[in-house]
């Protein structure tokens, strides 16, 4: 078996997590040993960066500070939210990325990313197959959403899960600090699917969460939610409830739409950006059920760049995902997204790496699944725990200067 | 030197911080050492909880769950908000302390709080000194805004400055994740004081902190906000604005409360209840600059109570307050605060205690020194870093359970 020859790029794209920059480090350590992969470049701002021509020589970045990308929250290389057209609508991208492919001589392109990311991935390989361009193309999943396809759960997901979690046990702790009536309610990222919500029920398995979890995979119903805050509320004048972004009515409608001044416009894949449910949602219980005093807590994005309370897990499954990308395109494969594979040893909790398809995993959302949300629909049940628990163990040794993280400095100089 | 001898009320008062239970269980373990304290009692909800006769008997808790308060946050003998009036006013709430006193033979109480807290201690100081019923009142600082009088800083300030300087790191980070036009407008707690906004200029110090930054010690007027951020985003695209909660218009008008919705209504102690300022700046800002994206976030009450990110520092010497409180009444010491001392010992930050009267901290708000703040009123100085570097140094070992925080899990029985 002879590897192709010829650089690589690595590009991050989407929302960023924790623990993107880990994967990216994976890959890039992989890249930087391997004799085959002739140079080891980075795409500033994802795609976009090849398409602008904008290129990072990462075998020249300060190997020290190439190490710290771990601990580093949010994407060091830039991310971007670029949509490609199809091709056969419009290949002017796709050729403007193949001359860039060749100029540099680029043979292994690594994209991290979530969903619309693998899109872009399988739309460039697929390019490149019709036009018998030789290039191993490889998805590295990332999203704290953990809505991705091929893959047990994604990187990212481990340490969202952990922060809000811990959050939220922390929340409750100083939610019952007054002898007060009180109802606080919790809104969580998640769009179509309640992944980081259903996180809090790991603060409840650990007896101090919520009471009520609402996730976007049931129907919303207003009218229930009500009753069900009511039930909690009359016997002990507290309720915690976790409500998800996303949770939407009959008529698909978004909660967070139901007031008007809450809409925050739409993003450039069209979805329409969330956020303000949760003083909604508390204003209405409120005057609903007459209750002194409520309060409404979003985790906004903390929730995808709390690096200090990363999962140690996640930080070193994001860089076996990375490092594996590399490791099995230079054995030849291609067209795929690296995922995760869960198995137990011993009743341990093990994880190892499959490859799937990257057109089986494009655009598509994993959602909780149903059965592991409770019959009254306010709750997870124990799969999601045994799901979910693995994920969070353990808490990375985060190089710190002066009490604070010391996050990696890239020059990130572009080459000319 | 013959102690008085008798049972003791440990209370907490005032909103929770990361390590106020730390405090508490500093004078826990002391006065269950001491052989001149008979009975170590905890008052359920502060002084609510000596009103309504609703003690706990904290000797019979198990001692492995009291050593687990340092790492608990919120108050684990519950909190209230409740303002003695003057007693020439009326007596009855005094009348019914002192009842309570005497049937448990209490000859100490602690009471653990901020300023209205040290109100609350300093008048029932007064009250029994004036009538003759000897007992050794001792207040013990605690609060995340660090506006108490007689003390160097504040127990619960460090964890709160650590957290805010960690996050608004992270926070920094993601916001400069892709490259497109952004303002994030970030709001911190403080409503006179601007110590916690001030925090997030370590994280500015760090390399990856706020642009502008706004305290309540400072006049606010929107237009030169305005201009001071167009100057930055103008070069950079991207602007990073940390303001306090509590900025106020040459009026005195709260900047939260130009927008009425905003309003949240006012607590039992008369103060405005503050919040939904960062989406007003934000949505001002976007209108005013034309900004396609921004972001407003409010850290909410995860500044008060993220433990999962105290500063070791902090719960070290908060444990400090509250064990020298109980050691100092026991050798006599009554109608004091606890305070820190801050001195150097070979260029290294040492903490020692020292006691200031109660009337003389009660009710007093500490401020951040004018001469603190950059001469455009948009940043600290160097004074400022020195001042708050030593009190965010070290991480905790946290008890954990399943990758999670394991709390204080107390019977918290009632007395019959």
């Amino acid at each position: 078996m002879t590897a192709l020859k010829g650089a690589c790029i690595i590009g991050q794209s989407g929302g960023p997590s924790a623990v993107i920059n880990s994967s990216t480090y994976g890959a890039i350590a992989a890249a930087l040993k391997s004799e085959h992969i002739t140079r080891v470049l980075g795409a500033h701002h994802g795609i976009k960066g090849v398409l602008d021509e904008e290129l990072i020589d990462l075998g020249k970045e300060n190997p020290e500070e190439l190490a710290l990308l771990p601990f580093t929250p949010s994407c060091a290389l830039g991310s971007c939210r670029y949509k490609l057209v199809d091709p056969t609508v419009d290949d002017a991208d796709y050729k403007r990325i193949l001359e860039i492919f060749r100029k540099y001589d680029v043979r292994y392109f690594f994209y991290n990313g979530g969903n619309d990311s693998m899109d872009t991935c399988n739309k460039i390989s697929k390019y490149f197959m019709s036009v018998g361009y030789e290039c191993r193309v490889m998805g590295i999943p990332k999203t704290i959403d953990n809505d991705l396809a091929g893959t047990d759960h994604c990187p990212g997901y481990g340490s969202a899960a952990k922060y809000i979690a811990t959050m939220t046990m922390e929340i409750y702790k100083d939610a019952r600090v007054y002898n007060t009536n009180m109802i606080t309610v919790l809104e969580f990222m998640g769009r179509n699917a309640g992944w980081l919500t259903a996180a809090s029920a790991l603060s409840a398995y650990a007896g101090a969460g919520p009471d009520l979890i609402y996730l976007p995979e049931l129907t919303f119903d207003i009218n229930k939610f009500c009753d069900d805050v009511e039930a909690v509320y009359s016997k002990s004048g507290k309720c915690i409830i976790a409500v998800s972004e996303g949770i939407a009515d009959e008529s698909g409608k978004y909660i967070s739409e139901y007031s008007e001044s809450l809409s925050h416009g739409r993003d450039s894949f069209g979805h329409i950006q969330m956020g303000g449910l949760a003083p909604y949602l508390a204003n209405f219980l409120k005057r609903r059920l007459q209750v002194p005093k409520v309060r409404g807590i979003e985790l906004s994005l903390t929730q995808r760049c709390a690096a200090h309370c990363a999962s140690k897990t996640d930080i070193d499954e994001a860089y076996l995902a990375g490092s594996s990308a590399v490791k099995h395109a230079l054995a030849e494969e291609t067209d795929k997204m690296v995922g995760f594979k869960r198995s137990y040893e011993n009743g341990k909790y093990v994880c190892s790496i499959e490859l799937s398809d990257l057109a089986a995993v494009a655009n598509i959302e994993k959602k909780v699944p149903l059965n592991w949300i409770t019959k009254d629909g306010t709750g997870l049940t124990r799969d999601f725990i045994n799901y979910a628990l693995p994920l969070i163990q353990g808490e990375p040794d985060t190089p710190r200067e002066n009490g604070l993280p010391r996050f990696a400095r890239l020059s990130g100089k572009l080459i000319k």
